[in-house]
């Protein structure tokens, strides 16, 4: 049995160091690619799969490894952890993901928080967030039924991918966006632009787990169970 | 028992989702790369690389997984697929594909069609369009029978590879060629091109066939029985 | 049974080409990449993380594949080797790292031993560097009870993460810290600067296997097992 | 039971697909990446690492998925083909190593055969030679006996590893070195040349046979069973 504490400090961990490295690795790329940013993306993307990939195997098994409240809302729906738990994990994982982003301001010297600067809104990001975020929700929920042991590569190498073929880089998890609203760097977003974002975010997770079931019936029964 | 209607869900999501990234990682990469197209192609690479293992893995277990004509015919050759499966397979796949690229454009705020100007025409394009589809379809002939939960990565790492390998970034697709002719973005054909590149990637295919039955005559009889 | 001196020459031979591997690659990218650092270090992490991948999987039956003095000291904390075995271990692993270093510089036909020159102090490279091991020790903690046969893939992933999302670049590791610090390439570390690293390390490295042990109890049992 | 004529198919295919590759990818990387070449060996050590995988997944069952008569003496000596055999299969590699530049070649719209002008010698070169061997022949032996199913991946990743740590780029193989003397482009060596590497590589495969012996004396008897 696994204590709801070590839950919440593997979703601390976790999102912690996914926004450290979502944020530090930017900022590198940013500093070394003499404004290349093809490059500086590359590295960012491929830092962020490296992580989410080590954070999925090793803190999968103690708490799911959501990382993201559109996800922890999800495994709810279906029953898999409670309504107050899913409460707590949410609260933890805004929590973290801001401690992460100071984290990696202090790894690089900069002031611990700085208001985001990058304008993302219209309905282009929106489509993007909304696409992003449809995309990850199919990833996990079919993953998780078809081959449980690769989600963390399927979530990284989706990841991936969608840094690219989105317009916005695919946040698709609101409190990575929060948390990104506090830097000023390759990673930012404007706080102003956080509702965009995170509308876009529950409409395409919500689209997501309708094409999931569609897709594959027994996912419904899963949410009943 | 999988109803024909979710197979054929599963392809037009597949399909979709990887026009989607061939193309919109293709515009992000040609942004931000500041005319390093070297750049702009690893990224479009490593994107597609990534989504083709993402799609194979969660919708391959559905319908297989194919969002390709050229494949599609192969499995309907082999008896795993009817022909009027086959017929409906390459028709969601073309209309999906055709979806995907509009989608793209959305997501980038572009004109959803684009008649392509891409000039891709001549021997050394389609001698490159008949290798890269041979080695597609060796690829994935030899994988199911050797080592098929490896499939999605092998495909991936092929599509990677063949990205580089050959002078036109490796089609490979019938119904990918059609709608990369409604794209005037990194990714796009000409469509008085398209002709060319279906018949050599039916020609590669046809090649791939026959070799992988060379190699391994138990593909032959799979195809008997 | 493997005899400590098969263990000693897997150390060895692993941690020299962990050494020419990082140091070699540095030296190949800067020299090819007309100044774009970026690029150099996308090219040093991917070779780091390709090599690190081989080395695990190959002499990690053998020698346990530490190539680091924090693995060895957590590993004899854990009472998996002796204290005799973790000294012969780290002496091993510091003149293998050195002669690895040497060995680089050979194969590009530089002087074998130069006292480096980079600057990497202060409380911002301090830190990234005890989040560093931090990261790395949860790693491999959580990593081995969780999916052992996964280790050498997380190290990998975890690694190339880290090289971008720290300000120093992740070297995690006392005998590698001490090596770099007889090359003014790419990857170098002025000599003064190596004790701040490698105390972060420690710091660090403690902070991870506290971690670890709130997160799974059970760790800490085996410990004292 | 695989027939001789079938193993030789699939090291020709093999062989032939390889060099397409480290060619093909060589010319595509060094028009599109305006003249950083660390992108263009990027993209080259990239799409080489996946074909590789691929290759030696759906053809080792087949032939062993040698492609390099380094590899083939080795199996020979542990007794796995016999002399005739492997006489054989060298005498493939290197007509397919030369038909597989000649395939890129004709993609790209080059002159088929180009006599290479890329010196390539002297002592670094050369112990860069000996060493990337010496780490391939280690793979290889070390991954059969400890983990057969990853050999693939680790080869990629050893290959891709190598060519940044090596000051040659890791050829590692004297049948690519011949037909590598075929082609004035980016993968391109000298004629004059091959000597020195074949024999770098014959020095560094030895030692990495002696090495794999040290380590694991299960890998002598396996030679005498």
């Amino acid at each position: 049995m696994i204590t709801l504490r070590r839950k919440l400090l593997a979703e601390f961990i976790g999102t912690m160091l996914l926004l450290a490295t979502v944020v530090g690795s930017g900022v590198m790329a940013v500093n070394l690619s003499q404004g290349n940013a093809a490059i500086a993306l590359l590295a960012n993307a491929g830092a962020t799969a490296g992580i989410l990939y080590v954070l999925i195997v090793v803190l999968g098994p103690i708490s799911g490894a959501h990382f993201n409240p559109v996800v922890t809302l999800l495994m709810c729906m279906r029953g898999e952890i409670s309504t107050m738990e899913a409460v707590a994990y949410i609260a933890v994982q805004i929590v973290a993901a801001i401690i992460g982003v100071m984290l990696a301001h202090a790894m690089f010297g900069l002031a611990l928080i700085q208001p985001g600067t990058h304008v993302r809104t219209g309905a282009a990001q929106w489509l993007s967030e909304a696409v992003a975020t449809f995309g990850l929700v199919l990833t996990i929920l079919l993953g998780i039924r078809r081959r449980p042991a690769a989600v963390p590569a399927l979530v990284a190498s989706y990841i991936f991918a969608a840094y690219w073929f989105t317009a916005s880089t695919s946040f698709a998890n609101p409190a990575v966006t929060i948390a990104r609203s506090l830097t000023q760097t390759f990673a930012g977003i404007r706080p102003d632009d956080i509702g965009g974002f995170v509308l876009a975010q529950l409409l395409g997770g919500a689209t997501g787990l309708l094409v999931a079931t569609l897709l594959d019936p027994q996912t419904r029964l899963d949410e009943q169970g």
